[in-house]
């Protein structure tokens, strides 16, 4: 069991989230807890919707600000239709990213987006999850993890190795910034051992 | 020739915006000036795209709050791509529906999101037409015309009579707000009627 009821999973592309996430719900559902796993962009019907318009197609498909709406758009329709209404029947949410991967890959690294990802995520979404891990990885053996998955959504990880450093680092400055909220977990690990330290994390 | 570069057709469904958007360039491009013809939610592929969720569907598909920002997203896309292209290129943009019908049907109507409506437009817009023409029409007359054209993208169309009603009132009263730009005319005529204002007023 667990005190924190809306957890996230962030870090930079194949560091280890969806597996992680998976397995703290498998976990937590063997052990009676009502648990709702979900991801973004997507998590909800209309959002998913979004989610296609988003990873699919050529890196310049959007401007760094339409991106920014889009996934503000998605984010509103997961936290209206599957989170809240989670939360109200009294179910521990897992979320495989969150606002914080919005507050990093538009933000820190595209066009100098940070304050209006800040000003749309207060004015349109208002709600931060009770706990984030971040799962902090080297990203060369992240992107080889996550080329080997082959899903077709790959806009971002087109972006290449030195786009995913500056997400690494984006990740790391955003725990600075919230550390009541944020746990940084070393990913270069098994996923055994990575996954005491979530275990232990999301149930203490 | 006219001295307006960007102009923008309101009004409620069905009022014969896009009619007279068409006989408009049609005229100028004749009279041989170079027009772009475009519309909203749309007009740029990726705007396009997101037009397909905003106009069908389900009423209850997206909360206001949702489809605002969606709306937001497109005309960010359409406004970078098609229209500050063509505007830079010395072209003229016709635009059937702008941000208006944003203020109309998601602020003045629904959730009283006016507030929120303009603050996305000035972080994530942040520009005007510099004319816009509202058809102001009897609502059971547009009803009327619109549900003739069955089109499939009825998502507000199927919001019914009363919906309409407090469309049109908003509508003049952005004509209100906005005096300097806004002309309202009377589009309870023929089409021809109609065109001989919509080109005084656009070539004045
Ligand atoms: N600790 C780990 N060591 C090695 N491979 C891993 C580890 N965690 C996950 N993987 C593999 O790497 C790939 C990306 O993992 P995934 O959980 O999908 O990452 P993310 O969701 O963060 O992009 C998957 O093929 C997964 O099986
Ligand atoms: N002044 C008018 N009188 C009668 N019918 C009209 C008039 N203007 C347009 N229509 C017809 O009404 C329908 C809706 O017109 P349209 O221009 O598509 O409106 P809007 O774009 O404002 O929804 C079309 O079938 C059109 O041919
Ligand atoms: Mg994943
Ligand atoms: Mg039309």
């Amino acid at each position: 069991m667990t005190d924190a009821k809306f957890l996230s999973f962030e870090g930079i592309d194949g560091c280890g989230k969806s597996t992680q996430a998976k397995r703290l719900a498998a976990h937590l559902t063997t052990a009676g807890q009502e648990v709702v796993l979900t991801r973004e962009p997507g998590g909800s019907p209309g959002a998913e919707a979004i989610r296609q318009l988003l990873l699919t197609g050529a890196t310049d498909k959007w401007s760094a600000e339409t991106e920014l709406l889009l996934f503000t758009a998605a984010r509103r329709d997961h936290l209206e239709r599957t989170i809240t209404p989670a939360l109200s029947a009294g179910k521990m949410v897992i979320c495989d990213r969150f606002a914080d991967s919005t507050r990093v890959y538009q933000g820190a690294t595209r066009g100098d987006l940070r304050g209006k990802v800040d000003q749309l995520h207060s004015a349109m979404i208002g709600r931060e999850p009770d706990l984030t891990l971040i799962i902090d990885v080297d990203p060369e053996i992240a992107l080889t993890r996550g080329l080997a998955r082959n899903s077709g959504e790959d806009r971002f990880e087109d972006f290449g190795l030195p786009f995913q450093q500056h997400l690494r680092a984006g990740f790391l400055a955003l725990a600075a910034q919230y550390p009541q909220r944020c746990r940084i977990i070393d990913g270069n690990r098994s996923p055994e051992a990575i996954f005491t330290d979530v275990l232990a994390l999301a149930t203490s």
